[in-house]
């Protein structure tokens, strides 16, 4: 059976989150019960796996998830069939591509980069509602640089996981994570990107509400390498919440979308 | 009775317009709605004007109107509490000040600008839903600078007005219009800003409806030429949704907001 790379946009706010569950509106089942509507497989039961199975009410622009097909499609037209089918679901299939049997959209991945979106502004989001965290301060995006560079690095990240997390080891290496400042109407934006090989469960959550601490002065920036250090997930700040959370690109050894 | 002026951001889509109407969700009710719980000449049936009329669907970033309060707010107070009455509309006082009792948000403003947000991509808007207008394939935007050239200045829009229009004359100076091209995921988007001192009713999506068609070459540039000599509604291209438009900001002798 031909296997498939889809590159998938998706607006969390109606969703529980990446994964299926019984009676719970996921994004996997919306593109499962797409795939159902053109190909048997599906349509009996065949399941999709994705790259990285995001929480309740985070986004994405560029998750990416493999199915096998019954028909060899056209690439270009599979992706046109099932954004047909998709609607009104607030999920795009944005790219299609064959790929070969031996590639697995979460096995295969050698990168993940997640964008997490912080709005600091008096007045409410309105177009922006449950695409961002607001608080309510501007944040010293210097302090939070300074608290960030501690993480970058092999570490062991016990603080930043989530105690449910499923991960065999807490040690991960943490390629980049960069903040931008951006001007909102009466208010600053502040972008954090963060790019490792995998995440642990909440880690850029945990990161990012820690970070925050940092940014709006309750916590001096060397307070990060402390947590850091103690391995205990009770030195972590609050965990913020998913709405600003965005995975945004899955890196391969080879880009199945050809980019 | 002190007159104090708003800045307000609105997400347009889930009301029928600005202007209040019986048993239809406006946007100038639901500010009128929070005033009356802080002010007793609301409660009694006062009424705000603002700077534009949105239609339904159409946004802003920066409406400004004005009201005559009972008691002397502190501004910032004011918008404080009218967010508090706002929730969970999607709508913000972005800042408010006390102006002058012969301040006008609508008589006294010399200049209006807006945005139109226009993306071309195959697969289906996620975030944006409802925020842009979308169209399949991609857009020329030299040809639409071109088309868009022709109606710089001084003209009679009669073509690009609305049979509904209630503005004395069709005769309007168009100082500015602009378009951006920024990249989205798999597709593009295009932005237009036009800047005037007063706009005719859908004068806007009459415009960025036919620049629309040039960009698709389905018109050459200079059948807009044609179109605004023609002064007949009949020479316009399609006038686009409303989904795209956003009231961007509004121009006085004097800024109350102080920027």
């Amino acid at each position: 059976m031909p296997r498939f790379a889809l590159k998938i946009e998706y607006d969390g706010r109606p969703f529980a989150g990446w994964q299926a569950q019984a009676d719970q509106p996921s994004v996997q089942g919306a593109v499962e019960a797409a795939l159902a509507r053109l190909d048997s497989g599906f349509a009996a039961g065949a399941r999709i796996a994705a790259a990285g199975r995001t929480d309740a009410g985070v986004h994405a622009t560029a998750q990416v998830a493999h199915a096998d097909l019954a028909r060899d499609w056209d690439p270009f037209r599979l992706a046109e069939a099932l954004n047909f089918h998709l609607k009104p679901a607030p999920v795009a299939v944005l790219a299609a591509a064959r790929v070969p049997d031996d590639f697995h959209a979460r096995f295969s991945a050698t990168e993940r980069r997640y964008l997490f979106r912080l709005q600091a502004r008096r007045a409410p989001a309105t177009h922006d509602r449950g695409l961002v965290w607001q608080v309510l301060n501007p944040l010293d995006p210097d302090a939070m640089r300074q608290g960030a560079a501690h993480l970058i690095g092999l570490h062991d990240f016990t603080t930043f996981r989530s105690s449910i997390c499923q991960s065999a080891s807490p040690v991960k290496t943490l390629d980049e994570i960069t903040i931008e400042e951006t001007p909102i109407p009466q208010g600053r934006e502040y972008r954090f990107h963060l790019r490792a090989r995998s995440f642990l469960h909440n880690q850029v959550r945990s990161i990012v509400g820690t970070l925050e601490r940092v940014g709006a002065r309750a916590w001096p920036a060397d307070r990060v390498a402390e947590a850091l250090k103690a391995r205990d997930r009770a030195a972590c700040g609050p965990v913020c919440p998913p709405n600003g959370l965005y995975l945004c690109g899955v890196g391969y050894p080879q880009d199945p979308f050809g980019n």
